[in-house]
């Protein structure tokens, strides 16, 4: 039997996993890769930590001796940042080495060139467990769904803000407290900012884009919203109204023929199948053209779910060398433009803070009207001299709605604009 | 660029949309495969029938020349049913043809010989659209999860059950009054046994054992209750705890070792993530030792979303064409048995109509004890001199809760046993 062997390059939260999984499904990995598996070799920053399950002689400070290394066949790249891990998967690739990374920073920023190198040396990039961790969702946008047309893509893909939208939905508590018993609890990092302000969620939304509309997609392609901004009051709003509030990584195929790539948090109906997704679960929901709508749920993180989509895409790459064959390359023909965020259309709910007068909600409808911007519904609640108006619109693009809510908050009546989120997801 | 040909056995509801869609996506077809993908030969019963968008001169009622055609590549076979299925694509796979096919039927029951039939001529057979329709489920069970460990696999796969069970909840009818409204809007056909009897959902369970557990598993080795017994009383009485009755294609791996692969009605708990899979949507939840709890959820029926299944599958076999190599072959190593459906541990819901008298719950709590079948929770409700116990268990096996009811059923103080139902996914 052959032995394929693989040098990783880190050995934190997921490569430590990675590592135990190599040994435990030892047995199951070789029958189902056809070949032995072996770890031969791995990178880490200190080498006097003791790491469990890894023989001290296979730790080495010095990355490049890995992907250098002509007796290996595969290199699983788990350091995660941009440097030095695209300097050493770019040398491996050309070193003929396939490479599994779960580096979505990486992928978002600087796809592009890693795919070519991949394609150049003829070898495979795998990167399933980048996007929803353990939930295979990059295979089957690029496998199963290769012979229909997706039209649109909403992901609960962060973990860290779900769980605080979802404590806030359930104890009503602000968004400052709910951040903070995410990282009592090991479910936000002291510095919340790549999960809270959307920039995690950023890099997810440019890799499904890109896969699903064939075509290349940066993270600078992302508009991006975070959640740092929602209060208990638009959650309470929320659930008056039987929706929730969540993170969404959207993409879609614009009416002109365009990807609409963006992460804001956003009201969704507490049927959609999104809303029951809870805590730090992720899920994508998928719609293509003949398929319909289809959602993909489960572990968004964590060391070990994330080492198993690892193992998975490494099995992968070890049947192509048994057997031959590659797996299917980078595929951008498509060679779609990126929609200007103005041009994107949704449904909004707008609340206004405003005096209790005659004529208020006329002043409101006339600046609604003279963007074009059409009113769903009002409502309007109030007690002595302030009132509350609560907005729902139409489908509008966002150039005409920052006017209008421009235009509002100039408006003498309008004490101020409390909130704009949009709405997504009508079913 | 190279051209694929391909010949299509059947041209209903799934072919006829197949056919449709290699022309409405044929440029996206071709960029996405690498190769022109062209339908050169369709067989169909009738051939006087006019097939919209299949021009008449692909047209034969003799599929035994397009397996035998040197000059076609690739076989879709969507006739359906065992023979000249069966036939038909051993003759492909022995010519050098890779296969497409959606016929779970067969590959529950024949599918080891299709598959050495596919190993020998080392062609690829795939058949993503036999379980869950649209819903990429073979595919992620197969690559995505072959370095993980899949502990159970629960799965809403029938969507003329799930509807029928869907209006039952909803409205409260009979099963015979949901069955109808089923049939007259198209949900169910005319003979619906092999729908509400569970035999199309033992193939799929059979499907996705064989998979998960990298074993052979057949239609035979299915345990199999269908949904026609299911009293608006059941359903009742589920709702008032909470509940919700779906019919379930269950597998898992027991205590044992061996594979327990069962289909049957089961109570499920509102707020499990299949309880909100409605209508005629299917859903799979897989539990893996690594990865843990997933969802996939879809359309798991409809000529379109079965078509695109199809093609799929299709755009995969002709990469490999073009680029070599070929996919995962069948995976038996593990070779597992098949558990006893007497050995199969789940939670029964029980209700008994008694006499209302003293000492009646000490005797029914006689029988459970006699069999060490023990009780979590018990319900009397009961008005003049009749009551109704509903008694929860818990996890017991069916051996002993078999012999438990018979014992209950000659209790003097029992009138009869109205139900028993297991309860399953407890998270
Ligand atoms: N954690 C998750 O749940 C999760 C989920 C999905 C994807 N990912 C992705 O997986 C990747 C790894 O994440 P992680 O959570 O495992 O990170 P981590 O716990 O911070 O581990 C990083 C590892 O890389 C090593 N390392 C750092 N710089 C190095 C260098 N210059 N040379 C050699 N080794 C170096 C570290 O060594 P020391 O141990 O010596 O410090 C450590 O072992 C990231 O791309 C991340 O985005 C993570
Ligand atoms: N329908 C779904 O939603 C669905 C979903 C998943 C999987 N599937 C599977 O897909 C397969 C096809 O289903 P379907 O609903 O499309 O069936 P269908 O509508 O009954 O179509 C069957 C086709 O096969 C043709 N045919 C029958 N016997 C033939 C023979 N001896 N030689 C040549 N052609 C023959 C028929 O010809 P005529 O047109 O001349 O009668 C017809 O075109 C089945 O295996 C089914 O289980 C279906």
């Amino acid at each position: 039997m052959k032995s394929l062997k693989v040098g990783m390059l880190g050995c934190g939260t997921v490569g430590s996993q990675i590592a135990r999984l190599l040994v435990a499904n030892k047995a199951d990995l070789t029958s189902r890769a056809g070949a032995q598996i072996e770890l031969v070799k791995v990178a880490v920053r200190d080498a006097k930590v003791k790491r469990d399950g890894v023989p001290d002689n296979l730790i080495t400070t010095d990355a490049n001796s890995i992907v250098n290394d002509p007796n290996i066949d595969l290199i699983i790249e788990v350091i995660g940042g941009i440097s030095p891990a695209k300097e050493l998967i770019l040398t491996a690739l050309k070193n003929g080495k396939s490479v599994v990374t779960a580096n979505k920073a990486l992928l978002a920023k600087d796809g592009a060139e890693l795919y070519e190198a991949a394609n150049k040396a003829n070898v495979d990039l795998y990167y399933e467990a980048a996007v929803a961790g353990a939930i295979p969702i990059l295979r089957p946008l690029r496998e199963s769904l290769v012979g229909d047309q997706v039209i649109r893509i909403m992901g609960i893909v962060n973990g860290t803000t779900n769980y605080i939208l979802t404590k806030m939905d359930e104890s009503g508590t602000a968004f400052a407290d709910a951040l903070k018993q995410a990282q009592d609890l090991g479910f936000a990092e002291a510095d919340p900012t790549a999960d809270v302000e959307g920039f995690d969620a950023a890099d997810k939304a440019a890799i499904l884009a890109g896969l699903a509309f064939h075509s290349r997609v940066t993270d600078k392609d992302v508009y991006r919203e975070g959640i740092s901004k929602i209060t208990a009051t638009d959650v309470k709003v929320a659930k008056a109204m039987e929706m929730v509030i969540k993170l969404l990584a959207i993409t879609e195929l614009t009416a002109a023929g365009e990807i609409s790539v963006r992460v804001h948090p956003a009201l969704i109906s507490r049927n959609h199948p999104l809303a029951s997704v809870r805590e730090s679960y992720n899920a994508v929901f998928v719609e293509a053209k003949s398929a319909g709508q289809m959602m993909f749920y489960g572990r968004g993180a964590g060391g070990e779910p994330t080492a198993s989509a690892v193992l998975g895409d490494l099995v992968a790459i070890a049947r192509h060398k048994i057997s031959g064959g590659i797996g299917p390359k980078e595929s951008d023909y498509a060679s779609l433009k990126i929609a200007p965020i103005g041009q994107t259309k949704t449904k909004y709910l707008i609340r206004l803070n405003v005096a209790d007068k005659p004529g208020v909600l006329e002043s409101v409808a006339h600046v609604f009207a003279a963007h074009s911007v059409s009113i769903q519904t009002v409502r309007q609640t109030g007690a002595g001299d302030k009132a509350e108006l609560i907005v729902m619109t139409h489908s509008s693009t966002e150039s005409a709605l920052s006017a209008t809510v421009k235009d509002l908050s100039n408006l003498p009546a309008v004490t101020d604009v409390a909130s704009v989120l949009r709405v997504e997801g009508a079913m």
